[in-house]
């Protein structure tokens, strides 16, 4: 059985790991993301004191040059964080281990994660989107990761404002109250209602507000990609409450439009929560390797 | 060298041509969409009075069924046009002509008609947007087309209200002044201003207008699906004055958010119109039967 390396490679920590799925991680290890030369050394020096592992998956912060071919594959590129602009992530961890590395944006890792053992296996078009400090989204479509000119960055698509919320001047540095991270990202909640949404109460209007926003980002989601079920995670949809109100404006809001079963019936199986919960960034970067070892 | 069948299958007319490639499209044929046995058996007529065909493709108005395995692959299925509502447009002519048959969306053959042919060779993804009576897009997706769950409707994504447009009560019976068709379809356009938008002079207020939410639908494009280029075509994109503004209000939009010199460039490369031009959708249909043939 093979033996993979997984980092899950965020602007704050990182996570390392060796294991063969998520039911088997070992020797996790976690530090903060300091210099490059530095967080990756530190990598590097985990995995060289585990057993040998047969590919490395690394599920990265963003945005990152994915095109196999470009000068800058495998690099961070435009981050405002400090150190990393441009900074080569996949080229000092290939040549220091010497294994194949599997690398895309942590979103898409946690989607390849859930295709392989969560809440999207044997589909073939699967969005997963994590609600919290930001709004992110990774997709599987048509059994591949989305990437094209750059990589999908859904988190910022356009949502319309709803009309019980017409002064809020969103949260968005570049889009301000036309985006769905500037509406309802976790920051947003909090700048909409003056306090943490984690001690606002399940009865307060702010979470029919928030979930009319999170569905109108999944609506767009929808009718673009057409995809087979919807995956959301991250802080903010930890509230109980939220899910099954998302489920309600989504139908509402598609409005019957999309004439299919998974989309009528009540969307209980439709809209899931992650079946990997907080291990899906670093099972995600553990589907990463393995789908690197398979397309050697 | 193959020759290839195609039928252009709208909801008003039918086209059908045979031919090896856009330069040679021979023998096309054109009736109105009547009966589905009655257009379907005027189709068949139409191939046998030719040589024979290697392969026939169909860009079909929808909703279609898509899934292959699904008992109604190749219908149409929830349309409200009269005698189309679970029509089977596969397999009376697969039976009749016995050739292998490509059957998608008049748009997704449209944007593989341009990614073989046209504006689009050569890239790995890219959505063709057609704005006219509706609103209605196809996206090859890492050289694939785009199907999931049912197939993209993306002309119904939603999109925030222009300040300056704040009493309009759109044109979508489904989602009134929500979504993109419904506040910028040319029955919109027309709807808003009291006039047909031909009749409306190149300086007239409604085109910047209509540029901006035209370029916030394409906004929400780009960040769901980093297409490496945006092909416009359809009736309304015909008035000249459009394109440019559309491209500046998507420059102001994106808001420098995806750093890519394709987005930061003044677009002229990135949003173009459709090289196949008026015979996009018959072009597409053979693209599809070559595809068919390809396949098999």
């Amino acid at each position: 059985m093979s033996l993979y390396g997984a980092i899950e490679a965020g602007g704050t920590k990182f996570v390392c790991a060796v294991g063969t799925g998520p039911e088997d991680l070992r020797a996790q290890a976690r530090f903060p993301t300091t210099t490059p030369k530095e967080t990756l050394g530190r990598c590097i020096d985990f995995f060289r004191a585990q057993p040998r592992i047969d590919a490395l998956g690394i599920g990265c912060f963003g945005p990152i040059e994915l095109r196999h071919g470009a000068r800058r594959y495998g690099h961070v590129t435009t981050t405002p964080k400090i150190g990393w602009g441009n900074a080569d992530v996949v080229g000092p961890l290939h040549q220091a281990l010497g294994v194949p590395v599997g690398f895309d944006t942590d979103v898409n890792g946690a989607v390849l994660g859930e295709a392989r053992w969560g809440a999207a296996q044997g589909l073939d078009t699967a969005i997963y989107i994590t609600i919290g400090t930001g709004i992110g989204g990774g997709a599987l479509i048509g059994g591949q990761l989305a990437h094209g000119l750059v990589h999908p960055e859904m988190g910022h698509l356009l949502v319309p404002r709803e009309a019980d919320d017409l002064d809020f001047a969103g949260d968005c540095p570049f889009h301000g109250a036309r985006c769905w991270e500037g509406m309802a990202s976790g920051p947003a909640l909090a700048r909409r209602w003056g306090q943490r949404g984690e001690t606002l109460p399940a009865d307060h209007p702010a979470w029919d507000l928030e979930a009319r926003y999170i569905a109108s980002g999944l609506t767009s989601l929808v009718l673009v990609l057409s995809p087979d079920r919807l995956i959301l995670g991250g802080g903010v949809m930890q509230v109980d409450a939220l899910l099954p109100l998302v489920r309600k404006h989504l139908t509402r809001s598609l409005a019957g439009y999309v004439q299919a079963d998974a989309l009528l019936k009540g969307m209980n199986d439709y809209v899931v929560p992650p079946l990997l919960g907080t291990q899906s960034g670093i099972v995600g970067a553990l589907a990463l390797a393995e789908r690197a070892a398979l397309v050697q």
